[in-house]
């Protein structure tokens, strides 16, 4: 069975990729091992501009410290009237780094005027697959819909209850975890990202 | 003599202007009138995603409600590593309108781990002159330089002092009102709209 790290402390991330990764592979191929199993891991800066440049720094970070194949992924939300903000920034809009209530207020303060044709948006996943020999794959994953004017569900977490995807009623906030990630930016990138590692781990 | 509405309340816009088209055209050829010369004007949303847009809504609905030929601008800054935003939300980036002190912080805030080689960015204004019988013209005027990681300076207004134009070693709010107006984006853009002015108006 190869063991492939992937870079996050992120429990539920890991149960989802090991999920596609058994569905795509046949179960037991492939054991993910995420960094609450790495001792003394360090934190890495992800000072990249685009998720991929973030997805691809967290990527070599766990091939450097481990050893191992690394998968790293990246994400957020880009608002089409704020040229794809918050984007990268995502997670700290607001400036108070994971305050999902903060960043979905602010984010809903600054498109206030802004009118339901222009209220477009995605939320955008960038996932990278680098190798102990250095080879390094990049995938991405998008989730297109629109933004609310105010929250709406309490399931998902971060921007998901003010955001309906393409062909919903619901918002993310108010679809179980199994309809979110049958759509989601970040259960396509990884679902592309299992291609990719059936071809060269297996 | 000509008289030409500028759509704006703001005295020191009205002055700068002015003094611009009297330097272009000679003294006393273009009369400026601001809004608080007009009974009842009425409130017009900014709804554009553009300075350009922003700049020919209010220019259109100067000549609509004065039926003189009317010059309007829309300004703000574009941070590179914000894909140019604040942008036409520069004065509400915050959530809280004309608040500059949160709007510069909370910008701060979002760029806080870039790193120096990509903190550039640029002040943009639009500037449109739209006549009764319809005809428009719009110009764009740009000021570029770099974010700073804290406020400097006691002058200007807005994201002035967090801002060091190329060539400068002083921030927008330790620049003299003349230093500033002589690089500005509004003033290139209305050194630009005097030349239409002159062609068409004089």
């Amino acid at each position: 069975m190869t063991k492939l790290l992937l870079a996050t402390r992120n429990a539920k991330k890991l149960t989802e990729l090991q999920s596609i990764l058994d569905a795509a592979l046949g179960a037991s191929r492939v054991q993910l091992v995420g960094l609450d199993s790495v001792p003394e891991y360090p934190e890495v800066p992800e000072s990249g501009l685009t998720f991929g440049e973030n997805a691809l720094i967290k990527a070599r970070e766990g091939v450097r410290h481990t050893g191992l194949p690394t998968v790293a992924d990246d994400s957020g939300l880009a608002v089409d009237a704020l040229s794809g903000m918050p984007g990268v920034f995502s997670a700290r809009w607001s400036g108070r780094h994971g305050d999902d209530r903060a960043n979905t207020d602010l984010v809903l303060a600054q498109i206030a005027d802004v009118p339901e044709q222009h209220r477009g948006g995605a939320f955008v996943c960038a996932a990278a697959l680098v190798l102990p020999g250095g080879k390094e794959h990049l995938v991405d994953g998008r989730m297109a819909g629109r933004l609310l004017r105010a929250p709406r569900g309490e399931g998902g977490f971060g921007y998901d209850p003010i955001f309906i995807a393409e062909g919903q009623q619901k918002t993310n906030a108010e679809l179980t975890p199994a309809e979110k990630n049958a759509i989601s930016h970040r259960g396509k990138a990884f679902r592309a990202l299992a291609k990719v590692i059936a071809k060269e781990l297996t």
